[in-house]
């Protein structure tokens, strides 16, 4: 298909959320341009000709024309998206014409995050063996939801990759590249998280979820995970350290 | 015009998010059922029955029937809500079809909520006087970005009542109300809201937005400000007395 628009994004590999924005761009078969922002040494003219709240992402529309438009935000970016690109003629779906599917899978991104993102940062960072085991707990109820809608899957809402797998499965896949890495605290409760995928029927279902997710070309293409280990192993090491 | 769902709201007239329900409602002209949940003491049933997050507002619609569909969410049930209600047949707009105003009102919302929903919260229940000057930065700011949208308004994206007013009013008309009952903590920095909104040349163009919204039938309908001042007064004062 033709695209109307020039499309310049401000990302970062290890961010979690500007990686929404880029699978929503490759699902969409999107041209678009890349500047990688350094998040621990930011130039200094992003907060003053980007994105005023100095964060990535933002997806800069029609560069360098008068009707320049920078749109922060990574699930705004993500309905953005969605809404340039027929899903008619690109053969992708982000969202889904019923407004039901499309509303619901707006809720579910909102509720894993709810369920998720609290306790995995408090996990990482802080190293905190209760927000660990709370963190499992979630994991386990995102079983349940993702079970309610669609038991076969593999995707959350059936068979297609759609807005709700965009918005979870980047920080999901740093959950796991996290617990892979050793990175998180122990606990005498749970097991490591990458190993209870494996064997524990309360995630069955998001292993069937996660299998897909990191098997399509677009999450092949955008997670670097390499890079994630050596920047994570950096920054909780020395969280471990503090916390000893 | 016809409505093809039955519509049943759980809210509860304290809560801004559930507010914005409200509004969303009330603007498309939809025909719908409140149940108001006493925040202080929830039903048993409402966790189990309507919502597990146990929070408001959730929409039910088509209640009793076999395809129910229980959505929770504030500013996804006001998504869907748009999606319900045509615009063409309804003459309300709570989103433009154009991608780039619906992705800038939807940015708006959420850079309002980093803006001033943190130290609105700690102004008010921890009488953090730090915080009450940064609230009112926090509403500079946002003159700031409302003026670069639309200059005259009277409403954030010029001259409808859409998306973007239904997700910040109901918190801003919180933020007012505290004001004027004298429940932030006083600043030497800064006079009590409500008088810098009359005066301020930095809060005009929030003044003529604020005088637009809150003229606003579907406001007036829906923002019961006596029982905000009583509730408020109750929790408010209670902090106060642990802060002295």
């Amino acid at each position: 298909m033709s695209q109307s628009h020039d499309l310049l994004l401000y990302t970062a590999k290890v961010c979690p959320y500007a990686h929404r924005t880029e699978l929503a761009l490759e699902e969409s078969g999107a041209k678009y341009d890349t500047f990688q922002v350094d998040l621990a040494n930011k130039p200094e003219w992003y907060a003053e000709k980007v994105n005023k709240a100095s964060k990535v992402p933002t997806l800069v529309v029609d560069d360098k024309k008068p009707d320049q438009f920078n749109l922060p935000e990574s699930m705004v970016i993500v309905e953005f998206v969605s809404d340039l690109f027929d899903p008619v003629s690109t053969g992708n779906t982000i969202h889904s014409k019923d407004p039901k599917v499309r509303a619901d899978s707006r809720y579910i991104v909102e509720r894993f995050a709810q369920l998720v993102v609290g306790s995995y940062m408090s996990a990482a960072l802080k190293q905190d063996v209760v927000a660990f085991n709370e963190l499992v707990q979630g994991l386990r109820t995102f079983n349940e939801l993702i079970l309610e809608r669609s038991s076969q899957g593999p995707f959350i809402k059936g068979d297609k990759f759609t807005f709700a797998d965009i918005g979870i499965a980047p920080i999901f896949g740093r959950i796991l590249t996290v617990s892979k890495t050793n990175l998180f605290p122990s606990s005498a409760d749970a097991a490591p998280i990458h190993e209870l995928l494996e064997k524990d029927a309360s995630l069955a279902r998001v292993k069937t979820w996660w299998e897909a997710v990191s098997a399509r070309p677009s999450w092949q293409k955008t997670y670097d995970e390499k890079l994630i280990v050596d920047m994570f192993t950096k920054r909780i090491q020395g969280a471990q350290q503090q916390a000893k």
